[in-house]
């Protein structure tokens, strides 16, 4: 019999943050695949810590590099597709032999996440269930106790990485927004959000429901950079009720 | 003492999408309150329904209307105004008698959720947590097997209310696409899809993760109109890896 793969989302950080089904599959597990940047443990498999069986088989998936190689350069598609289609063969091999495999990524699978390059290399001969978890902008909209689409409301979600032209651009076409990847694209996110006039209302979260989380006001934050993983959120608001 | 509110994100419809902090804050739960259609019990209500102690007070909160009146007419807002109103009063008087209320609701309760007009009355005066929910549409993608957003990837929610023109717009500034409120806009979504060259990547999501789903490409949907919850996806792909 064929194992099976199961692509847990785990949510934004705190372990009860976890749906009920990916805890039951995740107390099931005998072997958990994860994604690690060298030197670190994971995210995600430091999501689940409290709840892996110490018998659990960990397959550590480490990536070749993380900022060394710019996003930009020809090699890293290659490179990063190189790695995926080695994660992807080394589950293969474990399906092959019957083994059922737990794929853990932290906020939802499907919404930005490695796991997605796997599951493109897979779907055909494998079976994958996806099981969805809430997602890391979710949790920051909660803990800064901002609701963030309304009614009619566009939400888009933004990219920092994007040229100021560019994210005035779809900041001007859209209600709501949560900006991602903000790191050393701070200046220009806060320069572009004064430029449309919404730096009032955006909200700036650090380490969302995580130890070490801070929230403000973006106008209150004199930081000149901040970590990749910040997000800014500009809540929308078409009907007042 | 007085109370506090916790509201609660249900996830998109599947009990077992719940997440563990909900799940406990309900077991817990004395006094649960929830909004519902006239004639319905409530799709949050129905999530919980094997969860909710016996003994748990149900607080019903029902829309004065829903399709009766038109969004945009003057009226709407007015009375909706005034419904949401009542309704944090009823909490605001429980909290002030010393109780704890959870308020249910589908989905992630700060993406479109009608919980976000009883916050708004009652955070200056209470203490309120947020615990965020499964997105509907991260039910809906996973269940469809379809990854939304990669990389740089600029994601759009966009409601199908939307005149063509805009719809259009937005549909070319975003890389990916979930498109929300099809019902009677599903001739007119389709068009612009067409037109903005997305239809053959458009896949159709009717009751994600529920009893009746129905998943399939867009473009082999022959039908003239889809239930209002339904949604359109459109994924993204910026980078093949």
């Amino acid at each position: 019999m064929q194992g099976r793969l199961f692509i847990l989302g785990l949510g934004p950080g705190d372990p009860e943050l976890m749906t009920l089904k990916a805890a039951r599959i995740l107390r099931e597990a005998r072997h958990v695949a994860f994604f690690a940047k060298a030197g670190r443990m994971g995210h995600a498999r430091g999501i689940v810590a409290d709840l892996l069986s110490p018998t659990a088989e960990e397959l550590r998936f480490e990536y070749p590099f993380t900022t060394e190689v710019a996003l930009e350069h020809p090699s890293y598609a290659a490179r990063m597709g190189e790695f995926y289609a080695r994660c992807a063969a080394t589950l293969a091999t474990r399906m092959d032999a019957g083994q059922n495999i737990a794929l853990l990524c932290e906020g939802d699978a499907f919404l930005y996440g490695s796991a997605m390059y796997l599951f493109d290399r897979l779907r055909d001969e494998y079976t994958v269930e996806i099981i969805p978890g809430v997602a890391g902008m979710s949790g920051c909209w909660s803990r800064a106790q901002t609701p963030i689409a309304h009614g009619d409301d566009v939400l888009s979600v933004l990219p920092g990485t994007l040229d100021a032209a560019s994210l005035l651009a779809r900041l001007q076409r859209c209600d709501a927004a949560v900006i991602m990847k903000i790191g050393r694209n701070l200046p220009k996110i806060r320069a572009v959000l004064e430029q449309a006039g919404l730096l009032s209302r955006a909200v700036y979260v650090e380490r969302g429901s995580m130890e070490g989380e801070r929230i403000m006001p973006l106008a209150a934050l004199a930081d000149a950079s901040a970590p990749y993983f910040a997000m800014v959120l500009v809540p929308g608001r078409q009907h007042n009720r």
